[in-house]
């Protein structure tokens, strides 16, 4: 077979077994497991939503209405902007996929924080892209600047909140920073978080309204977060209609289930549910903040859902992500960020109390 | 924006108004639509299928197990190979985008049949490949060893049965075509409706256990069509897995829902479900012939669960489809394929009947 070489080139990700099997072999059962390793809503589902994917079940014969007519409408009224500013994606992914699709080959270059979202490297890569990063810890947009300048990539992302490390742009800085930036580069805004860094912090806010005047900024939001449906793949892209219309070439007809679509649409008036969510996010990540200090763990100051350890030498972060695992908990280890480090999403407070008992519990051990 | 000249050149497909908006204009109720134009199950959600959703609804919040370990299973089982030969995607549309994502370029063609699967032309185009077809009306493998040896393509389709016109190429022919081709061009063979097929005729029936000994051909099968799954967007392909292990270097984590994972293996289970419903479209396809006899209309013979109908000159196939609109009734008109003919889904006995009653009056009212 005559694959494309950079194709065949391109890291293999296998999926390990799954978690209900592994947890088996722990003796732990599917109802004890506690999932803080994918930054899941908590909560699960909202109200809403579980409601509109149980009545319209039978209707997933059907494909779905391909215009996604109501939700994009109930996207609109959120964010006060218009249909034609939007395109929807099998989770924000997707939306990622298009705009390296629409722009990337083997000349151009795509430039990122250093440690930031791993599937911008992973996508552009699918189109044979070079990577830019820059070597500072957080973003840092004079830095990322000075790289625009030196080397003119096709495009540039800026993850805020950013995953996994937690920090957020503010939103004066982001706006100064596109204005610096020539039409011709597209600068993705990953907003995959903001729900819960707007609850903490206006100052960090980015709406999209913020920048659909702009010929070359996307914004990206997603309902696998606040929404609390991760597992229905659904996100959208918020951009001035000249992008959109190009993306919308590159996307596939009925890009999302039946049911997701019902379910994205209740979730959005669900304003309960995501309150619940997002207040419970700052109350408890104060809890988090009192263990890091009381166990001389560096925790880094969060605007998402989750909250980051940083290691000394003497720690191990895969050794205690594997021996969570043992008691039933799910962390995720971010060894393959090349950080001694780890991420956990802020849970109910039952399972944050559960968690950091535990963890506590594995600290004095190794100590 | 420096988006990629091909990629902007792509014509726009924007979808029309809602169905359910669009009837309301014709003082049609939601429930008084006959949907019988996308070649759905008419008889719906399989009854295991509807229950894994409905049970499994507040797991909407969480990602699919990303292994798709239970569906691989199950699909092994069915069709006595293993899960390394398997690769699941958001419809098998999403494996024909990985196919052609793997391998074409601007230098490199693809080889399909005159009239057949709209997605084919439009994924290799995201992919700025070369098109090319053979002139016969029905997919014609000599024509098609021809175009081979005289243009090298990179890809070759077969869809079989072919969609929209119905044929289905023999078993024995297709594996003396796949012996033919040198193992740089990739055979996709695509058989979405094979297990109408198979019910109907033994000789065209097609097993992903025939093909996986051959280094360059993928069998693609779905669950939209037999299994009632149309709208929770889940196909596979089958393969050498020296195929599947590239292909997989280019799935998105987690492509598709976890309520469509769910739903997919149960289905899988729910053989009588499968057998009703192939059943119920050889029987219903008879009432088609006998009304296409009395009314003197070509309808083409058909192995899909679907039937064309070829219109003379007095008659216009996008007139039709609209007077049958008007009366709640889709069908699919063919003109966006350059032929005078509509294409009709089989549909319960009550959902025929009602057609071909109102599809009599309309030619009636006509002539």
């Amino acid at each position: 077979m005559n694959f494309h070489k950079y194709v065949e080139n391109l890291p293999t990700y296998e999926a390990g077994k799954p978690l209900e099997l592994l947890m088996r072999e722990f003796n732990i059962a599917p109802c004890d497991i506690i999932k803080l390793g994918s930054n899941e809503n908590p909560f699960g589902v909202s109200p809403s939503a579980l409601n509109a994917i149980k009545e319209n079940a039978h209707l997933a014969s059907v494909y779905p209405d391909d215009s996604y007519f109501e939700l994009k409408n109930a996207l609109s009224k959120t964010y006060n902007i218009e249909s034609k500013n939007i395109i929807i994606g099998s989770g924000s992914d997707q939306i990622i996929e298009f705009c390296l699709h629409s722009i990337c080959d083997s000349h151009k270059s795509v430039l990122m924080a250093k440690t930031t979202f791993a599937m911008y490297e992973i996508y552009a890569k699918h189109f044979n892209a070079k990577i830019l990063r820059t070597s500072d810890f957080y973003h840092n947009l004079d830095s990322m600047y000075n790289m625009y300048r030196e080397h003119k990539p096709s495009v540039i992302f800026l993850c805020t909140p950013n995953n996994p490390l937690g920090e957020a742009l503010l939103k004066d800085d982001v706006i100064k920073f596109i204005e610096k930036i020539d039409s011709e580069t597209l600068i993705v805004l990953d907003c995959a978080y903001m729900e819960y860094c707007a609850y903490k912090s206006k100052k960090h806010e980015i709406k999209p309204s913020d920048i659909v005047k702009y010929p070359n900024v996307i914004y990206l939001g997603t309902f696998s977060k606040a929404y609390g449906l991760g597992g229905m793949r659904v996100g959208y892209g918020i951009a001035n209609p000249s992008i959109i219309s190009t993306l919308h070439k590159l996307r596939p007809p009925f890009n999302i289930t039946t049911l997701s679509l019902k379910a994205a649409t209740a979730s959005l008036n669900d304003s309960d549910f995501i309150n619940k969510s997002v207040e419970n996010n700052v109350k408890e990540m104060t809890k988090y903040k009192a263990f890091a200090e009381s166990n001389l763990l560096e925790m880094l100051e969060s605007y998402a859902n989750f909250v980051t350890f940083l290691l000394n030498n003497k720690l191990n972060s895969t050794k205690i992500s594997f021996l969570l695992l043992q008691k039933g908990i799910v962390i995720r280890d971010l060894s393959s960020y090349g950080l001694n480090a780890f991420r956990i999403t802020i849970g109910t407070p039952k399972q944050n109390d559960i968690l950091l008992e535990k963890l506590g519990q594995i600290l004095k051990d190794l100590s």
